[in-house]
């Protein structure tokens, strides 16, 4: 015969916690429970495979369960001392469902079953509790009406309104015994007229009646979307819990209550928790009553003068105590839990990991490690990534009154407030006179990178998480706000508008680049602070990951903050950022306009000693680290004046003519740049570019080695190619070059050259590309673009539908799409190290500090990834992560 | 011991044309001459293995060889009569080399080897004409001095030069014999200066040092990078021929000629060709003395009064035509023969197969497929089908006079002439008066369609060979030059100029878009005729070709041009022209515009009726065949008013301010339009208009159907989706709409619903988009802009030197690139038909017309290929070739 039922509690406890599927989650919690000798209330669970048969078998129940559920009946009897239906001391019982996983839609609970005309007479003569007994009866018809009858619950609200109105009262604990009484018999007509039949009386019914309802809530409409939303097959089905029911709220011998084994909010090593004398569960959290502090350190630190459990029950506290710390040995986890007292015994109702803030997550990790209760890997693998942005970052004070303005996409964390802005010059101007300005912009662009660093924060109206504004917010470590869309900015009024709103230059906002708020006026913010709890989990991190972490940067502060992050190195340094300073754009200018090799040249002679100065800057802070360096990169048409005195200035120092300037201008437009004369494109039309940067990066790395005893490993990268001749092309100017500088310097140097990964063709053709590049960059940024299709500036047209209707689960310029874009990178991967056994493999697309993003990069076998400053510490916990998961995948493989 | 030496000719023919790999294609060529008993002067060949034993060993040659060498020669003087180096009755040679194939950079030829100071003397006398001997003598000095010692060219004539002037000659058949004495002495002299030794009078040693020079040569700077840039391996070596010499100018008993077996202009099945008595093979092409007929039958035609071959000489006439039967005969070809008659003895010295225009090579293949000797197969793989394009159009006339302008990219072919507009409006207003315009932009959008329809050419100075311009021009079948990047346009002053020239509106230009030139003026064109020999050979070419053609098409014109030229169908039917139509603009912006459902259902209700009268005249013409349509593509700020005059006629209309419209228009803007909201992202953003279109596809159907009795079948298709969920999104509302139709009308319909596989994406998700797509189309235009990263709008920047570089054998937008976009193609055909393996499969983007990329999709299993009208044919040929190598393949596999 099968076995349908398994008992807890008492002196059994047929199931346990690895049980989940045959007993649901929490059936085999309880199970678990009772096993340790906690004390639960008895009962039993009904398993799935009832429910799979139930089903199966056109609604019938199968053979024997009836049978089971009896024995297990008079088990419950007999552990409680009381009898199902009994008139003078009557057993009641909760009914709870219990799938695999909480699943919404599905039937909850049913409390006090048994209770009926007779037996809430004997729980009033047996508690001494008339009103207690009445209240809980008609409690219990209201519930049960509704779950399992399908009685609304208004038409009780209705009968019960018109109670206290009669009576003149404000609450349902003004209402007298008698009160209660006369409601009993209103419910009653109230389910008849209902049902068209009496309220079933008879305790046997209710109990199978309860069980049928849990059963058949498993096929209702909500339930059956919830299962086809989340791929869970009808095939799991849901398990029955039958409790017994136990009561806080008999008097001053009972209590409920909640609580951490430790400080949810700090993490501290100390027992935190909340309850309150003579009262039921949800009184605590309702907030009528102010609930009382369990220990006397918390009254004290509270400074409250209610009494702690502490002092009022010191045994029960005692016994409290001492679950606390078998419930923490045994699930070596912060745990969360619900206790009532019933006549001075105390009951345990539910224990679950406790939730946290981030510092306490670090707190608890670390302390439980010390302790020895978990070991480093554990520790390390419980503190969600994600989560330690908002340790690096200031945040709104979340006490604070917020007058929203706009929303859009939380494109670079932290808070900050400021007057507003709407041009990079005037962020400019207006923060060397003190002033923190924020800059709102359609959408930015490289030429505004100076007003983006006097800027505290950026708005834009247009563009997704990996716009122009995006990156280098994130870079900088700047809050911002993207692609605000219904935001409108009016740059000749300076004015940005809402439907109903108006702000003006001046005006102060706040933005919140961990949500995407904008809001009117200033909101204050919380600074953060580094623990040394986060200082010895990243040392844990770092013994565990495989991977490097390295950093996107190229100015001297990044890559300060960067190395003070924990950066390996930089991974990604765009050499097009230099090429905007004010100081050097007119000969940038002056080389697009070239139409000549020799006037290129020119132009390029004036900006070598310059580019060189820069890469001596990051050299310096890098030193003993590899630097990727990536040759220009944009569209070359971005860097064209565009003013009439730009125009002016150019012809002047290039020494031809303001038509022939704005001619040129024409002739570069283009109508999809980024699909246009950019990346090695351009070294290949102009070699002599790629020269220069060449030789600019490697008399910077001779310098800075004899300067500092300590040589970087400049790693030269060329973007955007798809071909190995492309490579092959520039690449012999670069090993020329360094063969020139190394002659002149008379000094030899190391460093790669590697190209970029981020055209479709290139992963496809990476066995061929790696004959002559000796390190791959997944451009994850670009190479999702193509293979999607989608323009990270343009995508706010649409992306939000798209995530609506549900065809992207996450932005896909945020979360690597593993599905579509990681079969390239995976390719890429195995075919490069099918050529190159030793390539060397990274990321410096975004996705480099997306923490779900490094688990796939571990995966495929990347030896680094590289992300902004700020996200380093996120990524060496997420590539620690990765390598724990990967290794327990093995070991269970 | 090995065989070294293969002797050919005379009694005697080791090789045949089975031995390339052994004798290179010359050798192997001769000996299969002389087997067929063709009178060819005999020689030997030393074979490609002493080439590779040269250079494996030192440069020595390998043992054996000069015995075998010396046997030959001995032969040699047999079969000639004749002593090699012998004062009386000496023996002349020739030394070619012969590879595999022709090389570029290895030495070529010596003639008449074996003369010195006492042979020249006895072939003086043996040929009764001193001044002859004396000629060849100073031409093999020269010459072997050249090839062989390396001595300079421009030595000898000076000396030469400074010899005429002393006699006062202008031509070197002034100079007597004792001119040529004289001449021999000095360039002996230089000669020596130059070596340091004199000129080898001993004939063996010429033998050897000419069989060193071409070995030498193999491994020179030239044929060495010949040779890696063609992938021809260094050991493949080269042969050396050694022939005896004859003269076809040793009096009036002597002639050389070359001769077609067939008219290489017409086709015809007549002996063609010229002669001249008592001439070398030079003079007949060097253009000095006139060639004469051949036959009576060409002179009549030619009206000349110069004596015919076949009167002067009637029995090597006889002899001749004989070896023209044999040799078409053997080789099944139209052969281009080069002949030499030495004292009345007629000698072949080479056959290939002729060149040939391409109504030739139409009429050939037919005929010999008629007279039996090839088969229908081989005459359809005779025909290049690119070629067919000039049967197709109108071409210039290759005699007239033509004074370039311009050049750009040849993107649609046909010639044309015309006046010079700047605007689609300016090219309708003139045509409409008569006038034969080119419309001259920049670049076209399809607000210029009705421009591009009205004029006979389009000339752009942007874009590539996909470009808007190429293919519509394409599909209209209008002549179009594209990306003529050195002209520069100016609308405002109404002139398009080069660097030194300047044309106006108004001005003559002549476009040839087979080789984008542009001319200034009229050049004279000729009218293609299509002949009984190009419908007999599509016959045949449809009966063996596995894949259908269908055409891309969208107007009532372009579908008749498409069934005249055998379209099996619509393979793409785009949508988004039929919205730019004057009398729908208007409703198309104001649907734009529109920020609520209900405002854009207004407008669209508007739209509907036109569509399907769209549908409606498509459907007519196609009746009976499949016609698949593509959802509107492009990004909806394509179809935007631009200026004030339209701001305001959209307002009006839709009930709205200019300032709102003109917002709005700038809130659609996109930084990358070809990455952005288009495609089946405007069906997800707003179903309604994917409705309206299905609606008016399906209305259409059932009308026609009931009027013809011929029903369409509808294919839907959604243009550039990456994922299942989009296709279901929208195939939900087709599906809806479709049986709405069917339920409102009463008639049941079949229809298929697809997707364009376009995005790299969806081709790696082939497999589950499958499930959903009843068909794939390859939009292989925008799968290559994607999957390379490049804007074929903007590829004009740099895709000039990209070929220049070698870093594209072809332009990726004209011939598919096999090696990486290819490979998504394979894949996802693959994934497509194992999830679904009835798919059909199809490519509508530009390739479809491109033989290169027919053969490639018929190897991958491609059920049809769509291309422009104009192209329909070519596509059938090319599709019928793939299917013949695919058989080949598959019977030698």
């Amino acid at each position: 015969m099968t076995k349908w039922v398994y008992r807890f509690g008492g002196d059994k406890s047929e199931g346990n916690s690895g049980m989940r599927n045959l007993l649901g989650g929490k059936g085999a919690n309880l199970a678990e429970m009772a096993s340790l000798g906690l004390p639960v209330p008895p009962g039993f669970t009904i398993t799935t495979e009832v429910c799979t048969a139930f089903y199966d078998n056109n609604r019938q129940y199968p053979e024997g369960l009836k049978d089971q559920v009896a024995q297990a009946m008079a088990w419950l009897e007999e552990m409680n001392n009381k009898s199902f239906g009994d008139e003078a001391n009557p057993l009641l019982v909760s009914i709870r469902s219990g799938a695999r996983a909480s699943m919404p839609g599905m039937m909850d609970t049913v409390l006090n079953l048994g209770l009926n005309d007779s037996t809430v007479e004997g729980l009033a003569k047996k508690t001494g509790d008339e009103r207690f007994a009445y209240d809980s009866y008609r409690r219990f018809i209201q519930m049960y009406s509704n779950v399992v009858l399908g009685v609304e619950h208004y038409h009780f609200e209705d009968v019960l309104e018109a109670a206290k109105a009669k009576r003149g009262a404000k609450l349902d604990t003004e209402l007298t015994a008698q009160d209660l009484k006369d409601l009993v018999l209103k419910y009653k007509d109230v389910v008849k007229n209902a049902i068209d039949g009496p309220f079933p009386e008879d305790p046997e019914e209710q109990l199978w009646g309860g069980i049928g309802a849990v059963f058949g809530s498993w096929m209702n409409q909500r339930a059956a979307t919830y299962r086809k939303l989340h791929d869970i097959p009808a095939s799991w089905g849901t398990a029955v819990n039958v409790q017994s029911m136990v009561f806080g709220n008999l008097g001053n011998d009972c209590a409920t209550g909640v609580a951490f084994t430790r400080n949810p909010s700090t993490g501290e090593n100390a027992f935190y928790g909340e309850y309150l004398v003579n009262a039921q569960g949800e009184d605590v959290v309702a907030g009528i009553r102010t609930p009382q502090p369990i220990s006397l350190a918390a009254k004290a630190a509270q400074e409250t003068d209610l009494p702690a459990m502490e002092e009022v029950m010191p045994k029960l506290y005692d016994q409290l105590c001492e679950m606390r710390t078998r419930l923490e040995t045994h699930y070596k986890e912060m745990q969360d839990l619900e206790f009532t007292i019933e006549k001075d015994t105390l009951y345990l109702l539910q224990t679950r990991n406790g939730k946290r803030t981030t510092p306490a997550a670090l707190r608890i990790a670390v302390e439980m490690c010390e302790e020895g209760m978990i070991d480093e890997r554990e520790a390390v693998s419980r503190i969600p990534p994600a989560s330690l942005d908002q340790l690096l970052h200031p945040t709104l004070d979340p006490t604070a009154k917020r007058d929203l303005f706009g929303r859009g996409l939380p494109a670079s964390p932290g808070a900050c407030s400021g007057t507003i802005v709407f041009s990079a010059d005037d962020a400019e101007s207006k923060a060397q006179l003190g002033e923190t300005v924020i800059l709102v912009r359609e959408e930015t662009s490289p030429e505004d990178i100076h007003g983006m660093h006097a800027a505290a924060g950026i708005l834009t109206t247009r563009g997704g998480m990996t716009s122009h504004a995006a990156v280098v917010a994130r870079g900088m470590g700047r809050p911002c706000v993207c692609g605000a869309g219904e935001l409108h900015v009016n740059y000749k009024t300076k004015t940005v508008t809402t439907k109903d709103k108006t702000l003006k230059e001046g005006d102060v906002i706040t933005l919140d680049g961990a949500t995407g708020e904008v809001m009117i006026g200033s909101v204050p913010t919380i600074q953060p602070e580094l623990s040394g709890d986060f200082a010895k989990l990243m040392t844990w991190a770092d013994k565990i990951r495989r991977m490097k972490v390295r950093t996107n940067a190229e100015t001297k502060a990044d890559c300060e903050t960067a190395r003070k992050f924990g950066a390996e190195g930089i991974g990604l340094c765009r050499t097009e950022h230099m090429f905007f300073e004010a100081d050097r754009i007119t000969a940038v200018r002056r080389m697009i306009v070239a139409e000549t090799e020799a006037d290129r040249r020119k132009a390029l002679d004036e900006i070598q000693p310059m580019q060189k100065q820069d890469f001596k800057d990051i050299f310096t802070v890098m030193r003993g680290l590899p630097v990727t360096i990536r040759l220009l990169d944009p569209p070359l048409h971005e860097f064209l004046p565009k003013t009439d005195a730009d125009m002016e200035e150019v012809a002047r120092v290039a020494g031809t003519d303001v038509l022939h300037v704005s001619q040129r201008s024409a002739q570069l437009h283009e109508a999809n740049p980024m699909l246009g004369h950019r990346g090695c494109r351009l070294g290949v039309t102009y070699p002599e570019i790629s020269e220069m940067q060449a030789r600019a990066i490697f008399e910077a790395a001779v310098e800075i080695a004899n300067e500092t005893g300590e040589p970087v490993i400049p790693e030269v990268m060329i973007p955007l190619a798809f071909s190995k001749k492309e490579i092959d092309l520039i690449k012999d100017v670069i090993d020329r070059t360094a063969h020139e500088v190394q002659a002149a310097t008379g000094k030899k140097f190391e460093y790669l050259v590697g190209t970029m990964i981020e055209l479709p063709r290139a992963a496809l053709m990476a066995g061929e590309i790696a004959q002559s590049a000796q390190f791959f960059s997944f451009g994850t940024n670009d190479l999702t673009q193509t293979t999607f299709g989608i323009s990270r500036d343009d995508a706010a047209h649409f992306l939000p539908d798209y995530e609506r209707v549900g065809i992207f689960e996450h932005d896909p310029f945020v979360t690597l799409d593993q599905e579509g874009v990681g079969q390239l990178v995976k390719l890429a991967c195995e075919r490069g190290k099918a050529t190159r056994p030793d390539i060397k493999l990274g990321i410096c697309g975004e996705h480099g500090g997306d923490p779900a993003s490094v688990i796939f990069c571990n995966s495929v076998g990347l030896d680094y990834v590289s992300c902004s400053p700020y996200r380093v510490p996120i990524a060496r916990l997420a590539a620690a992560q990765a390598a724990i998961s990967s290794e327990r995948r093995d070991s269970t493989a």
